[in-house]
């Protein structure tokens, strides 16, 4: 049974699982799980347990707050339901999933847990979870994205990463790393928690760094809203959000169209051709402005889209392995507009507009998909659209031709990579000096000039141009796609690691292992098991 | 067919596929693989492609040169056979091993090639490979282990990585780390070379960073030479070695016994015992008398003996998952030992002593099977030793007893792990500050005192404290062994990230997870189908 095409998009008044509350600089996300409100069928989402339609609503949720409620410097993350505050990712849905979903089900849950980070890092909220019952397993990693958790003391509530020992996974959205990482927990430590189905209660988990502190039940609410008063007391905010009104698009069989974004998809050769359209016209250039403009604004509409495109193709596109990315436009105008996010860039909403750039790049990087950049004249692949080809596994452009590239400041620092570096660093490990070469008086550069820099792959003339297109277009899609996910994320990521990069290369690497292993996801295996009367059975041996 | 077992220790004189010369400070290395001495049925090592008897031989050669000729200064690898360098892991090989040992495979051929970078780093060899014919896949990962490539320009021979395109897998052993982070090639570029099944040759291999230069055949022996000549006038080196005598061991169906490291097999219940012995009697103290007993000397012999019982778990005993170390004997003469290695550090031999208990330590660390420490009375967790103790998931110790941990100067940095950091950086990484307290003055702990610390995970007492272990052991072996592997691998490596903890963290955990999908090993898959008639199919879905 094919599942219905999963929709990235949704607003507060659409939510089914979460309440959204706003009160000044004070935001309260209430977890409120509706157990038949699934994105498939064959499971209950009981305990506040989740699916990938829960954690949409959550990266909506957390996205809307920094966009249209820029005044909220606090958000507490807590449940509505009666002594449980989340049982992390549903275990029947990961049963019935297909591996690839599992995994793409995974990244994305990272991906809106590291937006909570991002939001804290860069925006200065600070997220407060506020488990008033028992978190576990990604219920628990989801307080551990959060800047402070504190835990009720009811003789019950508990934190636990209960999948090893009952499930036969790893905790799967990142709480390894983050457990030892971020929250530095000691490493024996972490390892009798992790392999402790039950967890840790107040008093140790607060000796062992797994919660900040832990309150009486009779306390919890008013010694949360005591540390959140704190929060507010010392980070004021009179900004005014703007509305994030909803990204539409037309699709047909083999398109999806949206204002400046066109996804062509070519199905029998397995690519698509993703192009993105610079805008036409005078463009703001002051934060009034762009703030007027709002969620029209180029740069935020159309990284908007770019984003929605990339899911849309991760999740309801697997056959598609290689994306073509296009541009089409008035470099000049991209050009433009970086210059106007440059030096706009200490108003709110320009650094929340450049941070989002910076999510969707990154969305990009992650992608496990090839991309290829193809060049020609008319595109317009400058500064920040410039990213799209640094982003990329290759780049072609043609040779003797109007083709240009572009860069702009946008590439020197405000759209990192996780690793931290920027896709011109990533690239130019070897040859640091080409930095200074490329961020020199000259911007653009024709072909020619392009791949002396190294900034493209392959610069064939017009006579071989089509040809050698298809060609590699052919020989990549004939390539094992597992192959090529494994290449491609060891490619994109050299140069130094951060938290970010542990999670996604390493966890999520032993992660697809560990979920197509038959002691997970075999007849007998712990999580085809759990939960029936029959019991797993494991072959032992160790890998 | 059970395979014999695999034993990791061998001698020049029994090599098979290499022919280890000696020139003063030159050594060559060269590779003439026997296409019928292979370690299993199956398969013929054709075209100086290896399998892990050729790896074992490679890692023994490297070893000796450092501890018996201290006067190399270079070492060329190089090849015998006509027109090829190497060409890789055998691929049947790959094709006819199971899971577990492919995964083991690669982990042993990333530590032999690890162990030529630890050399050239610290000991300040310099390893060319001269490579006189193709280098393909593991060959050209060989060649990218040692710090000078030179490819034979013949118009024929190149270096390739044609995994992806042929067989469907990751270049399997650190290929495509090394390649971006230690040559630090252009991403884009290795994006292509890694999908270009027939590789690149000299002009254009040189100019993309993957090789150091090219020479005609005519001339390339003598500009080989001429650049050994360079390296070896630039540096002497008047020690002289030691001989590394074999191991010996007396072994039953569930023992094998070294003379100071005995492994026990609980084969029932799949955990072993692993204990090591403190030395009796007097110790050298000066560098001429360590030279004198040579690899008798305990932390010589004790940690070759340790590492044999490693690798010998890890191949020959897949159903053993969980090790208990133990340790037996005088904790002061261990103390003295590390006090008289830090006093002679400067003494060739003592650094090279030094730096084989890192890597066995290494090695322990990256072994995939749980890890407790058990402290008794009796035991003696000091210094060097110690380090059993930080490198286990867990560590065990009795309350209200004899039983001591003590530490000294060999904790303090010249045993790093992988990550750069010291077993005890990395178990503090939240409380740096324990550091400091655990060099102080005082050097030995006792259980409350080592609790306090947080050197020990847990203390029962005399009560609990059979009862607690059993069920320790009980409840870890039955947890699922690929969810452990993947947990354990995690949580070990908290902090930063270096190429080596890249190359067995995130690679290691690909190729796991290439390794078992169908599109490489199904019955349509590319590596089942290589060199058959028949062609491999693929699922095309990514994931």
């Amino acid at each position: 049974m094919p599942n219905p095409e999963i929709l990235f998009q949704t607003t507060p008044e659409q939510y089914k699982h979460w309440k959204l509350q706003l009160d000044g600089p004070v935001a309260t996300l209430s977890m409120d799980v509706q157990e038949d409100e699934t994105l498939a069928e064959g499971y209950k989402l009981k305990l506040n347990s989740y699916d990938l339609g829960v954690d949409i609503e959550l990266a909506d949720a957390v996205q809307r707050i920094r966009f249209e409620h820029p005044e909220v410097r606090a958000v507490v993350i807590t449940s509505l339901k009666p002594r449980i505050f989340c049982a992390g990712a549903n275990i029947y849905m990961l049963g019935t999933s297909s591996h690839a979903f599992k995994v793409n089900f995974c990244k994305f849950t990272n991906e809106t847990r590291c937006a909570i980070e991002d939001d804290s890092l860069h925006s200065g909220r600070r997220y407060i979870a506020a488990l008033n019952g028992t978190a576990s397993g990604g219920g628990y990693e989801l307080a551990i994205a959060c800047d402070e958790i504190y835990l009720v003391d009811d003789g019950n509530s508990a934190v636990s990463l209960p999948e090893v020992p009952l499930l036969g996974v790893l905790p799967g959205t990142g709480g390894l790393t983050r457990l030892v990482d971020k929250r530095k927990v000691r490493r024996d430590r972490a390892d009798v928690f992790s392999t402790l189905a039950e967890g840790l209660k107040g008093k140790r988990a607060k000796e062992w760094g797994l919660i900040d502190d832990y309150f009486a039940r009779s306390k919890f609410q008013e010694s949360v809203d005591a540390r959140v008063k704190k929060i507010v007391d010392e980070s004021t905010s009179t900004e005014s959000g703007i509305k994030l009104t909803p990204i539409e698009f037309e699709s047909t069989a083999d398109s999806r169209n949206y204002k400046y974004v066109k996804l062509k998809l070519n199905r029998e050769q397995r690519y698509a051709d993703l192009t993105v359209y610079a805008p036409e016209g005078p463009q703001p250039t002051t934060g009034k402005e762009i703030q007027e403009l709002g969620a029209a604004y180029w740069p935020l509409q159309a990284y908007r889209e770019l984003d929605d495109a990339l899911l849309h193709l991760r999740v309801n596109e697997p056959l598609i392995g290689l994306v073509c990315l296009r541009t089409q436009g008035d470099a000049q105008i991209i050009l433009d507009i970086d210059q106007t996010l440059t030096t706009n860039h200490d108003y709110w909403l320009v650094r929340e507009i450049v941070l989002h750039m910076a999510r969707v790049l990154r969305r990009l990087d992650l992608t496990a998909k090839s991309f290829f950049a193809i060049v020609e004249p008319g595109s317009c692949f400058a500064g920040n659209l410039l990213e799209l080809l640094l982003a990329s596994d290759r780049s072609y452009m043609l040779k003797d031709s109007d083709a240009r590239v572009a860069v702009s400041d946008l590439n020197a620092g405000v759209l990192p990579m996780s690793n931290g570096l920027t896709r011109l660093q990533s690239r130019f490990l070897a040859e640091p000096q080409k930095l200074d070469e490329i961020a020199g008086d000259k911007k653009t550069f024709d072909t020619d000039e392009a791949e002396d820099l190294g900034l493209v792959t392959f610069a064939p003339d017009d006579l071989d141009w089509e040809d050698e297109i298809r060609l590699a277009i052919e020989e990549r899609t004939s390539l094992s796609p597992d192959a090529l996910t494994g290449m491609e994320a060891s490619l994109r990521f050299a140069g130094p690691e951060t938290m970010d990069t542990k999670i996604y290369g390493r966890l999520t690497a032993w992660q697809n292992w560990i979920f197509q292993r038959p002691n997970a996801v075999g007849e007998k295996g712990a999580l085809t098991n759990y939960g029936k009367p029959t019991q797993a059975e494991f072959d032992f041996k160790r890998t």
